[in-house]
């Protein structure tokens, strides 16, 4: 069961040429290409007629053309001719799917195509903007999105998963604070006066205790925004003052089956030293972190697979991910009962 | 579901050896064999006392000896030693399946082997004749038989698949003349005055237009008959003038599961001028040619896996794949209705 | 469906050390790690938590600390740290299973704990004493434990798989005298004035003629001892006589899981002549032909798995292996239907 009423990110906007791409959204089978004028468009990778997949095919300048028997369909889905028979039977088509690009970015919609609206995509504009250097990536995923959902959304985890990456003794304690909005939830921590962690240390080369904190955003059903930093110790909002570390992390889950995940990851930096290989060596950072979570969740995920009946015991920390987890079912229950629109707002 | 009352092609004369050779026909595991004075043998590959394959086992004089407790089974299935048992209670014995050598294949009657006939083996006479070289091959698929029929009857796709070695521009509006048969459909297919395919001028040198001809028989459930060739430009029948180029082609399917098929294939043929490399080349260009035929059909069926409940949508040039969709669906409901034969002619 | 309420090797007592190591038993995953103090613990390899497996956890002074949010659960399974929160709720544990260290092996209970008596642990104390060297190894099985326990019970199969190492042609009709007591059968069996087979031949560098003795207990479930050897030929109990060489085998099979098995064996042995690297040569032929034994085996499991309802025809020689089944589903029923404890003794 997956939320089908908002955007996912279906890739990286250059991963989209006039080569087929096959990938899996929410279980069902997309082709994604760019049309000869430039425009990146989705279908059902699944040829009307024989079922042969579309990504298999080759653009051409009206449409892509099925590799089999030769039909060839437009950037909507419709199909525009069929070798051997003069007369387009009415209906003879394939889904297609809204796509938009932005911010370096392809966005799916998945569900009632009446409903897509691109003013609900969440704003990212800092992957890659010029004042801010960023490193990205992606990672596939032997999970279920929410178990993914669950490690963001407790950052205990830290001091014991990412001892060389993130680590920071002081997470398991510093509870943040959670507040609830139409769209998600925002988490807000504070770590005062606290040794840095390796990475925040190494990308802002401080010799000192720093103010730590982190303003997240949980964008139901699956994106995590994290605005990071650190900043030597001292006085007021450490995440106004001068002199920062600030990472304008995005975790942006996109399900591909019940039990496989896309993972892409945007890393847009500043830091307080300029060093024009800093970018790349907290890239190297954050992927190794990264690993160490999968480690973690993909042996997770066969431990549940292995015992479908237990229940698994909550603790204080699960506050954040009991909450988002509520959420999203009541956002399946909206959808399964036919609600027309999924409320969304840009206002965090 | 597959028709079982029909001889299909369990492999080529001399893969049948004293070793025995381990193979799946219609779900069922089967041991192939040759006795010590030479006769090819066929048995349900599972010893009745433990189940262990007799695959694993020996051939001795007098049959096949399981590798694992010893037990003794005769050509027929009888068991014939027990060691330590010196009675053979009623009743031991393995399935025997009729096997006949015939052209240089062995051929498996998976059905009612009282209903089992010789004379309804399809004729595959050139097949290694003197004055026809022949090319031949084995692919496994990993798809239903069925897929590969369709593709077999509907030459639309040599424009679309086979770009480099079958592909002739005119195939699309080509459509045959299809009559049936009661064992089948006959196919023929003529394109006058027509650029040769690059297989059909390599083989016939032909630096001329042609015309082509194919002449096909569609022997329910899955073999298929195809005289094929060119010759340059004229008038009258081209299958019957001088100068041509003359393949006499056949794809033997034989269903292993429902996901799987042995692919069998003969390719005789007769050039219009003497070239000693040329068979070798031909078969080469068979093999390009059916690589390209899997690798979409696989695709295919992992398509159909993932959306079982999708309906296909029939265009014109599925005509001769829907009739002979028709026509298996009946022969399996007259087997399930315990039909006593299946009407079989060679009159094609 | 297993016996639960009895003990099982667990692995050799040597492989558990302060790195957790993750085993599955009867279907159930279990960590198995050495404590500070050098005790060997067995727990549910499963945090209650969310789920991680304990096994990517650390041992420490208290216990195993989970690498996900870093619980830690003592060697009770008792958790006694919960990171981030003072209080830990009643009834925050995980499983643990009574785990003995006896004769270089662990034996772990996975049944009800309450019935754990250490007393009823099998009689290995060959294993490893001085005056027995003795070759041990551990074989993972892709095949349910009851066809291995079928193949240990009838030595029919030693003259046809075991040509090379084990093979006796008397075999087959060399019934053994088969009696029954509460925890399992008995089998002795005297073969007089026979060929040693390639292994006693080695073993005891006999250059004539012996008299063969097996003297073997099942010990139900899934424990096979064998005090086999060979002695020249001549007058009285063989096993009795000088001059003999005495191999103590023991089977000790633990099912993993339906389809797969943890096979430990172990061969204590004495020789009639002093030869520092005898023991290492039998070692590696019973390895050899425990490798024969799986061959077979796991291809009799694929062939099961495909004819699920098929009926195996009983022989003269399955005499001890369809007793030993019979008694196994008695126990399966008794604890089923809740018997309290199963009758054992280790008077054989």
């Amino acid at each position: 069961m997956f939320v089908k009423n908002v955007w996912y990110v279906a890739g990286n906007a250059v991963e989209c040429t006039h080569t087929p791409l096959a990938r899996t959204f929410l279980n069902e089978k997309v082709v994604l290409f760019r049309t000869a004028s430039g425009t990146a468009v989705a279908l059902e990778d699944r040829c009307c007629h024989r079922f042969a997949p579309l990504s298999l095919g080759d653009v051409e300048d009206r449409g892509i053309r099925c590799r089999y028997h030769g039909m060839v369909f437009d950037q909507g889905g419709q199909c525009v001719e069929i070798p051997g028979q003069d007369q387009i039977p009415p209906g003879t088509c394939v889904k297609s799917f809204p796509l938009v690009e932005r911010h370096n970015l392809l966005w799916i919609w998945m569900g009632d195509p009446a409903l897509a609206n691109p003013d609900d995509i969440v704003d990212v504009h800092w992957n890659g903007a010029t004042d801010w250097p960023t490193a990205s990536g992606y990672i596939h995923y032997k999970a279920n999105y929410q178990l993914i959902a669950d490690n963001l959304l407790d950052f205990t985890h830290l001091t014991f998963v990412h001892r060389t990456t993130l680590a920071n003794n002081a997470f398991p304690n510093a509870r943040p604070e959670i507040t609830s909005f139409e769209r998600g939830i925002k988490l807000n921590r504070v770590i005062r006066d606290c040794d840095p962690s390796p990475l925040h240390g190494m990308a802002g080369k401080f010799n000192c205790k720093v103010d730590f904190w982190n303003r997240q955003v949980w964008w139901l059903p699956s994106i995590f925004e994290n605005w990071a930093g650190s900043v030597p110790t001292g006085d007021g909002e450490p995440h106004e003052r001068e002199g920062g570390l600030h990472l304008r992390h995005f975790s942006l889950l996109t399900p591909e089956t019940e039990q496989t995940t896309h993972y892409f990851w945007l890393q847009p930096c500043q830091f307080p030293h300029e060093d024009a290989e800093m970018i790349e060596r907290v890239g190297q950072g954050i992927a190794t972190a990264f690993a160490e979570d999968r480690w973690i969740i993909e042996a997770q995920q066969e431990v549940i697979n292995r015992s479908p009946e237990a229940k698994m015991r909550a603790m204080r920390n699960d506050a954040a991910l009991g909450r988002v987890r509520f959420m999203i079912e009541r956002l399946l229950e909206q959808e399964a009962q036919g609600a027309r629109t999924i409320p969304i707002t840009q206002v965090a």
